[in-house]
């Protein structure tokens, strides 16, 4: 069983991948039946469900494992970690909507004019741009209520509501979408208008916002203690600067067909990116002291050490990957 | 004092409309305060303060007020309704957010293409179609956290999550979103491409779900009885529907300068409105049945008798208003 093979020493990465992707989809899958007007849940579905890596979710998911089994005195981890799972998932998928959300946005003409996503064409480019916009509002308040709604018989009140209040703040103007202006509002500078601490600003809020809030989240519905939410909040911070800052990289490194995008696009639209502030070497100096960070933070954590193995390899996973 | 002029026989509905006004947008200001990135705060700023009638804020304090008074064993009246109020106002103000947003990302090209709104440029002509999204995007989420945050210490944690799941429910697929794509689909289609039913089912999103659950989150928020939020629930219903009437005759028979928009709008893109279903004679019978229906259910419901002049004041004011 796979849980049983996350802990011991053959852990096959590729297959949890595998099997975490599906149990993800399978559930958003669940959440997106289409309904009336059926256009507009064809459009949700439509970018919802078009692959992606399901990081975010798969961070949330590990996190609510890690706390349940560290903080249980008594059960079998495997049966301790398919509860967590059950708990979590609501959540990861909530996640996952709005991050599908905000790419539909950001592909919009006004925005980035995007064809492409996925090397399939965005939204808009199927539905029209009133419906994709449209879809995305949708998705946002969906992603709320399937929170709420899925998660409030499994856990307190209180600890719900606080979870729902991060979720919108990640995702709302202090977040996701005020990285996504400042973002915006530095695309086309020269690059002696912007400088680390700008670049740092920017994803903070328009990738680590909600990131963060995947590991936090995990945590705090499975009751985590203070210590250990701080762990994976600053885990988070580590994880999703590591993420972009790849991000960066691919886009000048990686190739078309890998990565189901036209790459070199920041440079042409002039993003305020890694590559650009401090240059292909140093980017991958920074990766690589932000790997080590993150990976010795899980090692001194209060974090359960027999799941410590997955969010390290979800973190070189963020940093290695190709796409 | 005004809350007591309330109750008497001399009430001035002008005054306490003024004073609601100025309460709720006193409150928005606050939430709003401009931060990093500015021009986002700006933009958001803009559209939620840029006047509008505030009834959807007005009817969840008046049905907060109206629950809080009347299952009262002890207390001034007075007294009552301020703690009422105090505790539903996030919740008004969260409302009067979303229901901007809606505006913002109507306004757009790609839906409504309007450069007008409230005899004001919209939030696009203003701070360009990219950031008005964002901005809408944004208000989304601040709703969320907004009523989250500033109601969490004065209602259960369980009545709390009812009413911010419902919120999403009620702005939505199936609730306000879902009712904005129904509109996109049937603006164009010739008279006898939709009934009644239809023109129904589009308001009963698009306007009517915001509407319904101002009245109801009032009630929950102070703990009303399934009576009393059925009631509500009801009540919202039949004023939604008439304020949508209204709307759809004011657009024929207002005239441009009190409504602070260009009328006539609704024939030239040929929405699917009440007059185009039923003409203005039957949407003028229509009313009046909704008038009454609204009026009777308020005079035989659980809710409070002292407060029911209110909600009726605020029906009445729904129907006959001139812009």
């Amino acid at each position: 069983m796979l849980e049983a093979q996350i802990h011991s020493t053959n852990f096959d990465f590729e297959r949890y991948l595998e099997a975490r992707r599906k149990l993800v989809e399978d559930r958003l899958a669940e959440y997106l039946v289409e309904q009336e007007p059926a256009k507009l849940w064809q459009s949700m579905r439509y970018s919802v469900l078009s692959g992606g890596k399901r990081l975010r979710a798969m961070l949330t998911l590990a996190a609510a494992e890690a706390v349940s089994v560290n903080n249980a005195t008594t059960g079998a981890t495997a049966n301790l970690s398919e509860n967590a799972l059950q708990i979590a998932l609501p959540c990861a998928c909530a996640i996952e909507m709005v991050h599908a959300m905000s790419l539909v946005h950001d592909d919009l003409p006004c925005l980035d004019n995007d064809d492409l996503r996925r090397g399939k064409p965005t939204n808009h480019k199927i539905y029209g741009e009133a419906l994709a916009l449209l879809a995305g509002d949708g998705l946002l308040m969906l992603a709320n209520e399937v929170l709420i709604e899925h998660t409030s018989k499994s856990v307190a009140s209180a600890n719900l509501l606080a979870v729902a209040l991060e979720l919108s703040r990640a995702t709302g103007p202090s977040g996701m979408v005020g990285g996504q202006v400042k973002d915006m509002e530095f695309t086309g500078a020269a690059d002696d208008k912007f400088d680390i601490a700008t670049v740092e600003s920017i994803h903070a809020g328009k990738t680590g916002a909600l990131i963060r809030f995947a590991l936090w989240s995990g945590g705090k519905l499975m009751n985590g203690t203070e210590e250990q939410l701080t762990s994976l909040y600053r885990f988070g911070e580590i994880l999703g600067l590591a993420f972009q800052i790849t991000d960066d990289l691919l886009d000048v490194t990686g190739d078309a067909q890998t990565l189901g995008k036209t790459p070199g696009k920041d440079e042409a639209t002039k993003k305020a990116t890694w590559v650009r502030a401090i240059g292909i070497d140093g980017a991958r100096i920074k990766l690589s002291e932000m790997e080590a960070e993150g990976v010795a933070l899980l090692e001194h954590s209060a974090l359960d050490n027999r799941d410590a193995p997955v969010l390290k390899a979800l973190l070189k996973y963020a940093i290695h990957r190709k796409k």
